[in-house]
């Protein structure tokens, strides 16, 4: 079966858990992942090894990693701050880790307390090590179009800081509209600065639907090139930024959009909102996602057209 | 000064309250409507003449029209299902008013207990007359994508009922993706079948943000030369056929998304966003719009980048 057209990470289980108020159990947290690897995502970010003082959330890192049950094909990957976190997710047998930064030097410095300048050399031996171990890595720069202090991100400036990850030996860029502000124009700006610095196809779109605009600038992205996208089913993650906000793209919004447009994602909506209403159970919350309330379109004669 | 790019209708106080559960009162409809004028929308469709026995959230239709204060330039626009509606329309001294049906035959039965072309014959001295009497007029195609009873609808059948409807005399056609299935090849299969039927100037898409799609949708129809749309501010009126489901396109979030791309709409996201609160109260819940509750990025000391 052929590769589709468009990569989908799921991340959830990370970015969503770690924004998330509630802490779930450890078993919700494996059940959760062990859909997600039923989905047809390409790959399932499963946790983080931030320090648990400051993401007591994903405090299960390694028992999570250990638990779940591994789809062949599926890549399983994990946030690493620093060797130490490399040296768990490896013990973990991860097959992909991401290391972090930002394109805002207020944001990075609240953030992890160090310049740009410092996370990139923190991330040098890192970096090193997990290609040396054979892993893929991945390097996030977070506020890519715009950041809760300094306001607007030079496009340049976001780029200079995909250069220097991809000088480290970062197989993947992911650009993170942290705060959801982006529209398609934004989106123009930002992949007109990375060309001649990262190929499209080495970047992967993280794009928060904060203002609702996230499928919108995914589209936009696909129209530019871009192949690899981030979301979590549900949407869940809200803002740390905007209390009461919404959090990532909603994975079975745009594997919806993107399908029914002849765009193969690999990923089946039906799971998807699976995965989404055991999550929102385990939350306690009911989602961001408008596609979870509707369910997809199932006419009917009585015309009650929801269903899964 | 020019005139905006993009024309927008605001149809919260009529499509937006037609769907809501809650009855609100005529004080809260009358301080809506004058937000919504205030707001730069070229449009503001106020209510709808059917009968109270069908839509009692609108059965004050008369005096809601008697008591706003009406802004010069903005088009004041009702629904009218018959000839009565129409005395009462003129009666009221609206500048525009709406026919409508469907292009599902099933839909259009139980909607209105008639055929499709029944309906058209039913227009056709509802149209001559309000154009006889210098009203502009549009006509609405209902589930111009999808029908919760039949399912897909030919994008040929709803062109087929477009060409009627403008044979009629409509000035302006507008097509309702009712229940929110559309993703952007819905759309230009809908447009295509309408090439040499209906020019894109005549045409307004009204878009369900059903399951998350909406703004996309707006997009898709603007890269292919659409430049009316109507919009909820807030997003309000859920879906009959799809409990707890979302409703119109949020007009915050389109206009941000276009404005933030040099698509000039006219209208001001944080006048849209204080008629959305002020709807949401009367109508005692949250609303589906994200853009809504995050508010518009304002980069702040303390990260606290909410604001209107």
């Amino acid at each position: 079966m052929t590769n589709p057209t468009v990569r989908i990470t799921e991340v959830g289980p990370r970015d969503g858990l770690q924004n998330e108020k509630a802490t779930i159990s450890t078993d919700a947290k494996v059940a959760y992942v062990d859909r997600l690897s039923r989905s047809g995502c390409a790959e399932v970010e499963v946790t983080s090894f931030v320090s648990p003082k400051w993401v007591p959330q994903l405090a299960d890192a390694a028992e999570v990693l250990a638990r779940i049950a591994r789809v062949p094909g599926v890549v399983y990957s994990a946030l690493v701050p620093n060797e130490k976190g490399l040296d768990a997710a490896l013990a973990a047998r991860v097959d992909k880790v991401s290391v972090f930064t930002a394109a805002s030097e207020t944001f990075c410095r609240r953030n992890v307390n160090a310049s740009i300048a410092e996370t990139i050399e923190r991330f040098r031996p890192v970096v090193a090590r997990a290609k040396a171990a054979r892993l893929a890595v991945r390097g996030y720069v977070s506020c890519a179009v715009a950041c809760p202090f300094e306001g607007p991100i030079q496009p340049r400036a976001v780029a200079d800081v995909s250069r220097a990850l991809s000088d480290l030996g970062c197989d993947e860029i992911d650009l993170g509209d942290t705060i959801g502000v982006a529209a398609p124009a934004d989106i123009d700006r930002l992949l007109d600065a990375h060309e001649g610095v990262v190929a499209p196809d080495r970047i992967t779109m993280h794009l928060h639907d904060t203002r609702g605009t996230g499928l919108l600038c995914a589209w936009r992205s696909y129209e530019r090139g871009i192949r690899s996208f981030d979301a979590s089913c549900g949407g869940i993650g809200g803002c740390p930024y905007a209390p009461g906000a919404s959090g990532n793209v909603a994975t079975e919004e745009l594997v919806y959009a993107f399908e029914r447009s002849g765009i193969a994602t690999g990923a089946r909506v039906s799971a998807l909102l699976e995965a989404a209403a055991g999550i929102a159970e385990a939350l306690g919350r009911a989602l961001p996602s408008k596609l979870a309330k509707a369910g997809l379109p199932r006419p009917s004669i009585d015309g009650s057209c929801q269903g899964t």
